[in-house]
């Protein structure tokens, strides 16, 4: 340790992270401090630069509070949420992308037939959406479990709204024998993350915009298929090809027909079967 | 941007950065993206594993205030801080390393006559500091500045024991004609950095203890030369091999010699030359 200079510090650094009684945890430092050494090096920190640096982190904790997460906006718009989201969620080709869950989740959406509106006191434009919950194998997958939730016209989600009391644009639905959904509902808009925090600052700083493009989420369970968490994105939308969380696949980008005068929407979602090993797992526990 | 994959959205999201007016920003954050995701990637960074982290960010910024940084603790004690030091500090062999000025400096230290003792009402073991400050040629620099502080024996400053209005154990002096300098002190203690936050949790779970080894602080200043921060640390300490946030230099670790009862400690420091070049752009401005 009294030797270590700029060419051993980082190994230096590493080795006091050699008793960690976790193994895992020890893996996950040891990679932390070179990756961060490597960058400190790469671009010759400056002590100023280092300050600023503090200072930013410093002020994003500051605005984390019960309703405001700065450090996952941060981590969102440097791509690592969608990095890490994409890389414990590889599927085999085929099947549907996962995609963000987001915060405006809720749990316990009014339970709806086929064909009603999750629109209940929204102006905007009407939109129609349908498709089928299917097998690898193309078959139906009847009585799958859609929780749906969007923002609406103007980007707002009900929480943003109204107190949680209320709730709106928000719905479950069941396939019928068929394994076919259809509801509707009103065009979403595409709308801006929070951009009064540092995080709004650095994306000001690197002339990118704060929003998302529009898009609907879903939550699908089927007995015998892992749950599915995705959104679908809206084509022709002005922000299709610069989500500000790098959350949009083309997979998910479904293109608005306008048919009889109402804009329609269509998605089939292909369902990954739980593993016959894992089954098996959950049998014998 | 739309069919970003694991492969291509570190690209995907450095081209966010592309239109960055300040092209140095640019350029870190190009280097930053490119090492977080190389990171995410390596250790294949789990959902739950991100939002421990998220969370750990948070709590660091939500323990930092006036008299507590602990986003710099944790730069400190992941050996960051010393990294960007070495960089920014490179110098011909020779001349007296730069070290860390510490959270505890405060200007308009006493000055004081050369042989005088810097601890006032404290107890502790005597200690007489000498040595001279010197060009890179060995001559003597007469009538250079020296300010110093440190520790008492119980590994406090002044400011953690008194308030502000009160000064101890801080000294400035003026070497003589034959560039030396000399003064009375107690031998200074090891202590621990704050711990009772997320650092002290990381430090914990890692099997690494708080403690940085017993020094004393420097900075010098004199004309024609670049001012010098720095610190000596005491051989025998039981953590100069382990120093919390990794300051230790061998080139200055000094050992402490006992003669007529008396401990001594012995250093000369030698001074960078501020270049040609540097005087000339100065008196342009």
């Amino acid at each position: 340790m009294q030797n270590s200079s700029e060419s051993n510090l980082t190994d230096a650094v590493i080795e006091t992270f050699a008793k960690t009684e976790n193994a895992r945890l020890q893996e996950i430092m040891t990679a932390l401090v070179k990756h961060l050494h490597a960058f400190v090096r790469e671009v010759n920190l400056t002590q100023d630069e280092w300050f600023a640096g503090i200072q930013f982190l410093t002020a994003t904790g500051k605005m984390c509070d019960e309703r405001r997460q700065e450090f996952i906006l941060l981590s969102d718009t440097l791509g690592v949420s969608t990095l890490k989201d994409l890389i414990n969620n590889r599927k085999p080709e085929g099947l549907t992308e996962w995609n963000i869950l987001g915060p405006f989740y809720r749990a316990g959406a009014p339970e709806m037939a086929l064909g009603e509106n999750i629109a209940q006191n929204e102006t905007g434009e009407p939109l129609l959406v349908s498709g089928r919950v299917l097998a690898p194998n193309g078959s139906p997958i009847a009585n799958a479990l859609l929780d749906v939730w969007q923002s609406d016209a103007e980007g707002f989600y009900d929480l943003q709204k109204m107190d949680a009391s209320h709730m709106d644009l928000r719905g479950r639905f069941h396939t019928n024998e068929n394994g076919e959904y259809f509801f509707r509902t009103i065009k979403p808009s595409y709308y801006p993350i929070p951009d009064d925090g540092p995080v709004g600052k650095m994306l000001r700083a690197a002339g990118r915009h704060p929003y998302r493009p529009a898009h609907i989420h879903f939550q699908i369970s089927a007995d015998g298929y892992k749950a599915l968490t995705t959104e679908l994105y809206l084509n022709g939308d002005p922000y299709i090809d610069s989500d500000a969380v790098f959350g949009v696949r083309s997979s998910l980008v479904i293109d608005l027909e306008k048919r009889d005068g109402v804009l329609h929407a269509h998605y089939d979602f292909v369902m990954e079967p739980v593993s016959l090993e894992k089954r098996e797992n959950v049998g014998a526990e």
